[in-house]
């Protein structure tokens, strides 16, 4: 969990104190402070070029800003429906006029080498073609979550990615920054003792009843799909077990405009093989819900939020003493994007391929099905 | 929620200052600060003479020292099966040599005018026998919870209560005190707007497998009966309502001594008449967790802990302000007690009659056979 950035600051501080004596050594203390705010970073390596496709609230603010945090990936190339989008955003991030592309020119990306990895920040229902075009144009995808409306999607979406013999990611973002991971890491080593009960919530109260991710078309289902996914991953990374049973308990409010088409609320129960249980809901008719708890045998430890894109806090209980932990702050789209890079430049397999993100589409139609039947399935 | 006492001490105050003038303010404020804290409760009026069976840990760290806060309520008698242990406490609190009784003795009961009310604390299995015999002997009951081991155990009580023509309450002490009261009436009154989802946890990694709360005769059952009680309680006095829906999820690990006759986790379901859903877990396995969630449209509310015999704390969440709202604390036990009490002078129903017992019985039944079954079961 250490930040290596910080492990540098206090090399160079130590060096520039016994380089100038310790008569010195208070005013040396403001300088060399100074200069490690002033820190330089060293010029990067190869960085890979990407290809975002879909200029969105998600792409516009956290995507794009997040390149001038990486190190391993550049932004060279956009696809957009709408032109002047594309031309504003092309000026501020320096991508070249003729490296925009639109839904209808797509497939050329297949002629320009500069574009080795494409990220598809589309509507759930479109992951599937536009990944499987970008492979067939022999570039690397990430995919945002979920991979797709269907597990036959996902399918398809991995075959074409081993066909081209490409590099497929999903996007789950909280699989790479600090937070998540230190969850993992207590309930993996069980500094608490064995994980019993996952518990997480995860909804909020959506607007706009036109939205995409209420057309079960584009979205392919309702809060599960887009939010109730977050505490599904959870229950499944910090267990690092696969549910063998789930149930579910699913409730839409008639008449409201906003779930014509896709479920209000769902409520999730998971078994794994240990014995660990989750108890998960996930609404788009609630206030904001974002946090997970873990509860082990010796105390518990806790994420809220748990995936916002910054912000993030643990708290850590143990016998009688409540902890908050502080941890490093890192861009988590940096931190994913860079991975995908590296895997492309050292061939080697993503911590969440298009497998993780089957796994998951597999299991959320299963939730719907129990929901529907009112069974305990078992997967 | 405003506390009467409060605003006697206030009016004393004022009326002080008024009568010293404005000169001497100072330092009369402080005299009368001194004289506030000193102010004389009025003289009870008449107090209902309360019998205590069985003198474990809750009788004596809980309910005898809670009878010096009460109004309407004294301690007069003890049932129980070690004469030390009662005539040390007799000595302790004033009961009369002649007023300790045994389990062979019980019934003799009826033969003693100071006795009104008998308030049993024995092991779950055992509070329909005393119950029905108190009765008998024409008692009121104030009964711990869980009521019984079955429903039909309730319904005994409920029908030898009615035939005795005597009260019958179950020791539902979070209804009686004001931060599940301000729960209840934020969530009744829909401030945060109507009620989604409710989410509890409670539960306790239990010691000694000797006890009786995990033998299957004395106890009914494990996590479910003792401890999961309260978030099923609290789902329904929060929403108002009663489920109509409902679906589990067990796990019990084999061979772990504590768990030979009753369940160690158990997470359950609920779906409410108006759409709300409730998700609670429920263990005697994991490290302590006590707290419920009320999750409405506008926000959320919250207790944690939630039910433990002091040291409540309640946090709201309305937007993007979260508040932690301080309540008066009281005495659960003390005021479970005088509600009984009341109830008997004025001839008025106890806000958590038989009924409510027999339904939780009702419910948990149902809870187990869904955990077991695999199925969603209506009730």
């Amino acid at each position: 969990m250490s930040d290596p950035r910080k492990h540098d600051i206090t090399r160079r501080r130590f060096l520039a104190k016994a380089g100038q004596g310790l008569v010195a050594a208070k005013a040396v203390g403001a300088l060399t402070a100074t200069a490690a705010a002033q820190t330089v970073p060293e010029p990067p390596g190869k960085k890979l070029g990407w290809a975002i496709v879909g200029l969105g609230n998600l792409a516009i603010n956290q995507i794009l800003p997040a390149f001038a945090r990486c190190e391993k990936s550049k932004v060279v190339a956009f696809v957009s429906g709408t032109p002047e989008k594309a031309r504003k955003l092309a000026l501020r991030y320096g991508v070249e006029a003729r490296n925009i592309y639109n839904y209808q020119t797509y497939d050329r990306l297949q002629d320009n080498p500069q574009v080795d990895v494409v990220y598809i920040v589309l509507p759930n229902g479109m992951h599937a073609e536009y990944t499987i075009r970008a492979h067939k144009a022999g570039k690397h995808v990430l995919s945002e979550k979920p991979m797709a409306n269907t597990p036959a999607d996902c399918q398809a979406m991995i075959d074409a990615a081993r066909t081209a013999n490409r590099k497929l990611m999903v996007a789950y973002r909280c699989r790479y920054e600090p937070f998540n991971q230190e969850m993992i890491r207590m309930a993996r080593e069980q500094e608490l003792g064995p994980v019993k009960v996952v518990v997480a919530d995860h909804g909020f109260n959506i607007g706009d009843p036109k939205q995409w991710r209420l057309k079960k078309d584009l979205a392919g289902g309702g809060a599960l799909m887009d939010i109730g996914i977050y505490g599904l991953q959870a229950a499944r990374y910090v267990t690092g077990e696969e549910p063998v049973e789930l149930a579910a308990m699913s409730y839409t409010t008639p008449g409201d405009e906003r779930f014509r088409e896709v479920e209000e609320t769902i409520n999730f129960q998971l078994r794994f093989p240990s014995g660990a249980l989750a108890n998960c809901t996930s609404s788009y008719g609630y206030a904001g819900q974002n946090r997970y708890r873990v509860i082990a045998t010796k105390g518990w430890f806790e994420l809220e939020p748990a995936t916002s894109y910054s912000g993030l806090r643990m708290r850590v209980r143990r016998g009688n003493a409540l902890e908050e932990r502080t941890l490093p702050v890192r861009d988590h789209f940096a931190l994913e994007m860079d991975h995908l890079s590296e895997c492309v430049l050292d061939g080697k397999e993503p911590l969440t391929p298009g497998e993780e993100g089957l796994r998951d589409l597999t299991l959320m139609t299963a939730i719907y099905e129990a929901a529907r039947t009112g069974k305990t399935l078992k997967v």
